[in-house]
């Protein structure tokens, strides 16, 4: 297999900081998400967004049609040179893309872009052949025309041949709490995109894909009538963010960081280590939620989470480790150079400051390398 | 010069997001930096983890001895295959490093180390030759020890000839908003510091090197009797965390992010950019600031900040930007397609979320791609 190494690798024998990957785990949440759209009749076009590396994009498409999801068009280019074709550029079209996109299309891509004005509409229009699905505004969260709105009409008009469907992203659905949040939010999802298709067709427009996704929604949706295809990408890892709503448990989180201890301020019960903001990213947005995690939960080497310890501070290089609330704090249980994984806030950000994923196999050893593609 | 591009670009053509480095701006930042040293008397240590790239470095270090600080031993190996032997490691070190250390060592590297434990400094002792300094705690920030702590004197005898110095960093000041509290501030660090060497001098022990370092104190600093470096590293680019502290001006920036609006909300006067937090970075260094920036301050194509205009929310790939407060906003003023030019938060943050700067003529072209280096 592609990243495997050629001998297999003990966790001390890594450089910290280092992003660990645990394919168990991986494995794991692709099933609980493949079996709930199953269930539904729904198929995933899962987004690279989050993993943007292959071997992970291969198994997250296993069972599935086989089309992608993309956030850039390095993305669409890299699932491209692997032999995925079918991909859908989820983010506002604009004009200084379209060469790009008529590029990898004239190569054999079938992208399919998205767009939310009449002036990116007729921009495609005078292209000539890039399809495109309208974006729907189902909960305010940021782009996308609302479901009953006349811009709706006019852009699939100026679309006409052009337009494949609707999809729309419940970005507000990160904020469900509840299991009844989580389910309404995935059932206004689902009611804006398919009253889009509805009007469309009435109008005598083409709307072949309604396409919906967020993790949370594609988790607890109760029913998908009337929609083809459910994108969602954080699943795959889970992290902080989704345990914190309710989407995922703890040890669902299939990436963690492994950092080293460097040093103690034994008066202020500090554990200092070489996974600052850098490793970790600065998002921080488990701030708002009832657990706030600061930079991350720390674990032991082998992945069992040290109850109340977590990442309190980060500078670019260094972490603050503490433990929540008051209390003392035995720091000769973290001497320097212990081992320690640290479990992310956002999944997509910590992965994002790396250029590979360590993976382990079950003995805890690396046995592979798997690369990421960045930038744009 | 390495990195020059066969022919000068026009901002148009270049993908976005995109990060832009002014070279004027720089200049005249290091120049600044500079001046101001010289007055005092200290030479200039430059700490590489702003930059992380070798032409930004190498003007960095003009009129001074050499020298550079690093956060990693990726940027102490990229230093050294540029030509630079005289390197600190400026981040508490663990056992797992010293082999890597050593490594560049015995090529020919003089990497010094720091260390603010007993049980580091006898494991420095076991390895052999690796020189360090002891980490001073000048303001409770992170890691260091007290100047008068009786934990100095045994961590400078267990290092004994391996004893360079003591290093300090007041990562503190960047909450100083007043001139006087940075003056304080900058007293404080130089105060502890050179405490800490009178003491390890008067017990025998070697101190050559006496080093503080924050651009923040730098800047402000008023003397700097007793000192032999300062470090400081931000201040070649400098960002609003900077400029919202009183250390810059808003257009001392050097860097900034290109992006495309690709869309707007008309109802929430919300404009739509390809510069999420993956383009900008999850940094909101400034959301404690007097004035919260956002995840940055929005500027037209040619730098000039459009007023009160900043960006105010971010997903991986989208950007939202508003009017801070309240007012009509007139998006013809944005049409889908108008390139904007975002200033950064924390200039360490954004930058690391790119491979490389797209350098800017004075006719404002782009006439250079300088690379930069991640990773560990």
């Amino acid at each position: 297999m592609p990243g495997t190494l050629p001998t297999a690798m003990a966790l001390d024998a890594l450089d910290t900081p280092a992003l660990l990957l645990d394919p168990a785990r991986l494995d794991r949440n692709l099933q609980r998400l493949a079996t709930r759209l199953a269930q539904l009749g729904v198929p995933l076009r899962p987004h690279v967004k989050t993993a943007k590396s292959l071997p992970v994009i291969v198994r997250a498409l296993v069972g599935q049609p086989g089309g992608v999801t993309v956030s850039t068009l390095k993305e669409a280019e890299e699932c491209f040179r692997a032999g995925i074709t079918d991909i859908l550029y989820a983010v506002g079209m604009s004009p200084q893309k379209m060469a790009r996109v008529a590029s990898l299309r004239g190569r054999g891509a079938d992208v399919t872009v998205i767009v939310d004005s009449v002036a990116m509409a007729q921009a495609l229009r005078a292209q000539g052949e890039i399809p495109a699905l309208i974006e729907i505004d189902s909960d305010g969260h940021r782009a996308g025309v609302p479901p009953e709105s006349a811009l709706l009409l006019e852009i699939g008009r100026t679309l006409g041949a052009r337009l494949r469907g609707v999809m729309t992203h419940a970005g507000e659905s990160y904020q469900s709490k509840t299991p009844e949040a989580k389910r309404a939010m995935a059932e206004r999802e689902r009611a804006a995109v398919v009253r889009a298709a509805d009007r469309l067709r009435e109008a005598g427009l083409p709307c072949v894909t309604v396409s919906v996704g967020s993790t949370p929604t594609a988790m607890f949706a109760e029913h998908l009538a009337g929609v083809t295809e459910v994108r969602a990408g954080v699943h795959m890892f889970m992290d902080l963010v989704m345990a914190g709503i309710g989407v995922c448990e703890t040890d669902d989180i299939a990436i963690s960081v492994l950092t080293t201890v460097i040093g103690h301020q034994a008066e202020k019960g500090w554990i200092l280590t070489d996974a600052g903001w850098m490793a970790m990213s600065r998002d921080r947005g488990t701030a708002a939620q009832d657990a706030d995690q600061g930079y991350g939960v720390v674990c032991d080497v082998d992945a069992r989470v040290i109850d109340d310890f977590i990442v309190t501070g980060a500078n670019q290089e260094h972490g603050i480790i503490a433990r929540r609330g008051t209390g003392e704090v035995d720091l000769s249980r973290f001497p320097i150079g212990t081992r320690l994984r640290i479990l992310p806030n956002h999944a997509c950000a910590t992965a994002a400051q790396y250029d590979a994923y360590h993976v382990l196999a079950a003995d805890g050893r690396v046995h592979a390398r798997w690369p990421r593609f960045g930038g744009w």
